[in-house]
This record gives structure tokens, sequence and C-alpha cells, in this order.
């Protein structure tokens, strides 16, 4: 394809979001690795919270396999469990990582994005906001430790962080690339990226569909460091300490100053935000255009 | 005179606005070079239109020697030649660029602001309103191949694009430099140049009425990239290249939601800002000042 | 102390500001070193006011020993000081800097936040309120030349001037580190970092109440320069220059539309921010955890 020989970013960044959703559409369900040994304190199908090795912080393990997609239940568990350690005075911190190897979250679930009733649809819109409003506004600290591809929706999780550590590895690519799919990131997305990396890197990011690899996102400040595999855990908890370090009371404050405005932009118009987005997605070109690609991944694989 | 001396700029980066406008305030108008050979699709007297050697991308030329200077004229086919590429299918994107050598465009053309009535004043204004507001908002994919100087309302024109490449030419200077002149850049004006570059720079920027070279403009973000002179077409074809790749819809409707509060905010007071304009512009102090000016570049001239 | 270890800032950035404000919390008066010799044009007991070696310049030394702490009085001194100068057609431009050794301004005078009643804090906020609606909207070229450590209320004066160069000591650490002691930073301290370096890292700044270094400072944009200590003043007379080339109104009307929207933010609610003071300060755990504060300070120096 002579197209790609002129693109800034090479043909696998183009390629990769829908490689990274191949599993998803497909419906693999892998039967869970599992109950964990170890002490872990709050578990649901989908999430696994351990405590850290260091005081008040938890790990926040994904593990929807194969590649994280965000479904109804996943959502539904996340906000559940970082509610829990909300409430458990143990906790302080609490550090967001993938259960599954090369994907930290390939996003939206797109099997929730077809052939549902616009009720379904509703429900599934109304989870994803929670998701992003309780995660942005979480008194806890939360920092990502991204060990793997983090496009789209699950860009947006690790956004809602307070600080994000990612792997070097060059096939952990980074973006809200929405517009590839030919679907349109929501003004709340774009906030979030937004106050993350600035107005004029975002008007590129967001209608290009970028997906950085890890030294442009540490460039354009989509992550705020970048370290190698082994070392993330370890940078992670580095991180938290530092946090830590800060009165909870005090910080907390100041962070609801900072994000609460942002959040409000949502809170406003939460369900005029859902009616759009049943409206967009019920719409027939929407679905077809969703219905082919998930019918080639299907014969693909098949 | 000792004060250039302590300025970090070179003194040629303050004396050069009024060289760049010395052409426009003489009025020369020297003829048009006539018309181009090739498949020119549309045009005007000051506006070459002409495919590009892409599928889909239209080569808009300013062509108001000798600085392209934005009179009324020219901002009127300005907005009408890029309407008829939005009302045709055969083009998604659009190559802005300057057919005068040394200059992309001077600015807003002085002889608009000097001696002329209150109703001339808001005519002319209007149109530069619309100009932007029409570039601001195109559905078409915008790159301008910034090949000279470049100040003023000039900077304002690429401002609206949705990349910048500018010719690595050390004459090429580029900025919001109205203070310079004694007058005062808009509020839409400098939300452009704040949403490009930010807040703090624009500070400095739009106060200082700094004119950057190429590195410079390259590293306060006024600029997305900096090529040699001779790779400035193939450069911008290939940033082209790459932003046709995303799906038109979904870019159309990420970009308005990107932009459309900073168009709303001139577009809910374009006629208090227009008013605001003449008055200023009408002001005793304001054109003594400018004659006095255009008065000097003639006699130099003369 | 093991957690030191895992954090990037030196221990000393997170003792600094306790370190810092010792002698406030003492007490300590030390008298003022007297007149200075040469032509100074206003004085005031902690406001020294000199002519510079430029035309149109003033130098304005705080002089609070030993750590310029602001207190009702230096604050209520510093704005007459300016208004004088505002009034004095002989002066566009004014340099900020310290008359004390090591320090800039530690910030507020604690002493003002301990043990007094209701109307006394909120005069005092009144206070703090004006400084900073004063300075940030001054019709003058503000430059600070940041001779010495620069927290909390320090850093917030120095936010307000129009440009920041600051001495190459790592012993001047900068930052709003207010959550370090427990307090939050109030929303105009956040709209002056933010529209100083940006959104991100803004919310990393002020939750980690981070006092940064010169070359991190530089980075995050929280000064324009750093330079050799004997070099500050130098530099610092060449920056007015260039501020100083440009003619004021026009100069004044630019620097009003960028900043007048900030000042609105607080001037629309100044007498709520005053009550929110009052309230947050007068709390029994605030004010114990001061007192505990000046106590152990009294007890080490004792």
């Amino acid at each position: 394809m002579a197209l790609t020989a002129v693109l800034r970013l090479p043909a696998r960044a183009l390629l990769r979001p829908w490689a990274l959703l191949r599993g998803v559409a497909l419906g693999r369900t892998e039967a869970a690795a599992g109950i964990r040994n170890g002490a872990r304190r709050f578990g649901s199908q989908h999430v696994l919270v351990e405590p850290a090795a260091a005081a008040g912080v938890a790990v926040m393990k994904l593990r929807n396999p194969p590649v994280n997609s965000l479904s109804l239940e996943l959502l539904t568990e996340l906000v559940i469990s970082l509610e829990k350690l909300e409430n458990d005075k143990a906790f302080r911190g609490v550090i967001l990582t993938s259960d599954c190897p090369n994907v930290f979250s390939s996003g939206l679930d797109l099997r929730e994005l077809c052939g549902r009733n616009p009720a379904r649809y509703a429900e599934f819109w109304k989870a994803v906001q929670e998701m992003w409003l309780r995660f942005y506004l979480s008194n806890l600290v939360l920092v990502a430790a991204i060990n793997g591809a983090c496009p789209a929706g699950g860009c947006l999780l690790s956004l809602t962080c307070d600080y994000r550590v990612l792997a070097d590895n060059p096939k952990y690519l980074m973006g809200l690339n929405e517009t590839l799919l030919g679907i349109v990131a929501p003004f709340w997305f774009k906030d979030s990226i937004m106050n993350t990396i600035g107005h004029r890197a975002t008007e590129q990011a967001l209608q290009l569909g970028s997906l950085l690899p890890p030294a442009e996102a540490l460039r354009v400040g989509m992550v705020d460091q970048v370290v190698p595999e082994d070392q993330l855990l370890s940078t992670t908890l580095s991180v938290m300490a530092k946090w830590l370090a800060v009165p909870d009371h005090a910080r907390q404050l100041t962070k609801s100053m900072i994000r609460q405005a942002t959040a409000d932009h949502l809170l406003k118009q939460r369900d005029a935000d859902i009616q759009n987005f049943v409206s967009f997605i019920s719409k027939d070109a929407i679905q077809k255009s969703l219905q082919t690609y998930l019918e080639k991944l299907k014969q693909k694989k098949g």
C-alpha cells in the first residue's frame, strides 16, 4: 500500500487496533486462570485486587482475557472494586494494571456496540460514564502501570489516573484511536486527553486517531514515564510513595478543585450524552460498518 | 540603537514587519503573472486553485503581489475558493501556500485600515471574521505550506489550518506582531494562538508581538514541522496523506467538537466585535499613527 | 527514612519548606539593614523601591527579614508601592526581587494564620487577594528576579509577573507546596499556576506540593530562564528592555485581554473566597496542626 510510505507512524500503528480487537470480535472467553495464590483482598470475576508490597497500596488487575475489552460486566466490577477500596481505611492508593499479557485494555467491548437494543446501549453507556466519573474523581491516588497496548477506552481509563507509567515496548501503543474505526470519541474523552496533553496535541491525536509508541506517548505527555518492562512495578511503587507522602485531605481537596469542573461538564448533560450515544450507535451506517468489521475478523480467524 | 543589544530577538526580527509591508503601503499592484499552465480547477484574480499530485487534494495559492496582503478582495476570494472546494466531492484536503516569493502573507492590508469610512471598515472586518470562521471550521483537511514570512493576519490564516509546515529559512519569521504596530490583536486571534501554543507562550508572544524564526516557531509549537525549502511540498503531501487516511465523517465531527466552542466565542459577539474594531481603528491617534507610517514608507520608496 | 529513597525529589526538597519558615515561626524580627545609599525613590518599611540602571525601570526589593514572609504589613506595602509606580509616568517596568539573602519570599506569614480572630483572618486574606489582583493586572511590565527560595505565596507573587528569571542555585526551590503543610491552595493560586505551566503539570505540582530546583522549574515552565546568580540582574534588565520595546498601550490592552478573565474568576466571588478561607483556617484541626508545627519550631530553635 503506497500510502503507508508517506505516513509518519509505522504502518503497524494504523493496523494495530484491528489486531488488538480480534480476540474480542471472535468472542473468545478463555477460562479465567483461577484464583491466584496470596492475599487477595477483594475479588470479582474480571478484577483482581491484591495488596501491594507497600503499606496502604492495592494493585487492581484487569482480567478479561484475551484483551481486557471493557464489557458492561468489567466496567461494573471496576467501579465496585474501586468503591470497596475507597471505603476501606487500609488503602490510600491503587495501582491499576493488566493481568492479560501485552494488553492493558483494548477499550470498549465492540460486542456491546453491535446488534443490541437501545435500552442495552443506554445501560452500557451509563456504565462507561460511571467508570470515568468514579475513577477520574477518586479520592485515592491512582497510578496506572501500563503493561500492554492501551487504545481507545483503555487509554481513557489510564487518563483517569493521577500518574501513568508505561512499559517500554514498541508494541504497547497508546491513544484514542476512535476516528480510525469511523466513530467519534465523546466530549469527555476529549476533555480527558486535553487536560493531559493540551489543546494542540489533542487536535492532532484525536482527529488522527493516533496510537503512539512509548517514546512518542512520553513526548506529548500522554504518559509521565516510560521504563523497562521489568521495572514497571517498582517504578510505580516509587511514584506511589511520593504521592502518599502528601497528607490525604489536602491532596484530595486539591484534586477535586482541579478536576471537578471537567467532571461537571459531563454530569450536567449526562442523559443527553447517553441519548447521543444511543442515537449514533443505532445508525444503520455505523452498525453496518461495525458488523462488516466483525465479520471480517471472524473470517480471518476462521 | 543600543536597545537592540539586549534583545533576544535579532534586530531584523523587530524591523522585519515594516519591511514586509513596504510594498503594500506603496500600493504596488504588479500585474499578475498570468494564467498558469496545467489543470487549474477554480481560479480567481488572487487565489489560484490547482489539483495536487495526490488524489483528493487541491493546492490553494495566494497571489496578491508583492506580499499577499489580505485585502477585502483577497479575503473574499479565499472564502469563495474554499467554499467551492468544500462543495466539490473530488476534494478532501487543501494545501494552503503562497504564489509570491518569500512571503506567505504579510497580513491585513494596511490600506484597508487607513482613511476609509466606518461602513467600509465594518465590511472589511466582517470579511476578516468570515475568512477565519470558514477556514477554522472547514470540514476539509487544511495543511499550510508556509513558504515565506508569516506575520499578523498571515499567521492567523495559517493558524486556522490543521497542520503547519514551515520552510527552513531564517527570513521566514512568523507571529502575531500586532503590538509592535501599536494595535491589538482581537480576542479570537488570541484564542487561535492560545489553542496552538498554550496560555503562557501566548502571554509572551502576543504582548511582545514576537516574530519567530523557524527553530523558535517549532519550539513553541506555532508550526508542527520545519523542513528544507525544497522539501516543503513533498512533506506537506505526506502529512496530508496521513490525515486523509482517517475516515472523513469521524474526523470532521471530531474537529468540530474541538473547535466549535472557540468559533462560538466570536459568533456570539460578532457584531460587537465589528463595532469594537471600527471604533478602535477610527480613533485619531490610531489613524495618525498608521498614516505617518505609510507616509514614511512612501518616502523611503520614493 | 526509607521513604525518601523512592522519591524523585531529593529529601531536602520536601524538608525545605519547614526550614525556610523556621525564622518566621520564631518571630525573629532582625533590625532592617538600614537605609541603602543611592537614589531610593519610594520607600516603606518592608519594600525598597530604587530606580534601575535603565530608563523607566524601578527595582522593588522585598525586605522583611529573615525570609520575606508575607505579613499583612508587607502585602499592604507591596500594593501601595506598586500603585505609586503605576501613577508615576517616569516608570514603565518593575523588577521584583528580594533584599534578603537566599530567600525570594517564604510565602504567607504563618503567624497571620494562627490564633487570630475571624475578622483579622478576613482582613489578611483580603490583602492577599488584593496583592494578587493588583500585581497580576498591573499595566506595568513586571519581571521577577528570583534570587532565593520561592515557595507557596512567594511563588504566587512571582507568578503574577510577566516574566521570571531564576538564579541557578540548587537551594532556590520553587513551587506551590501548600499540600505538604496540610493546607489547600485556593482556586486562584491554581488558576495562576495553570496559566503558567498548563493543566497536566499543575495536577502534579499542586497535588504533590512540588518544590522544584531550577532546572526542573525551567523544564515545566514555572520560570522562563535560569541564569548564574551573578548574571541575574543583567539578564532581567535585558528582558525588560525587550518588553519595553513594545508600545505600552497595545501591550497593556493585550495583557488585559489575556488576564482579565482569570482575575474576574476571583473578583466574581471574592467575598465567598474570604469566607471559605476564614472558615477553613479557623477549623480546630487546622489550627492545632499549625500550632503544633510552630511549637516544634520554637523548641528546635530554643
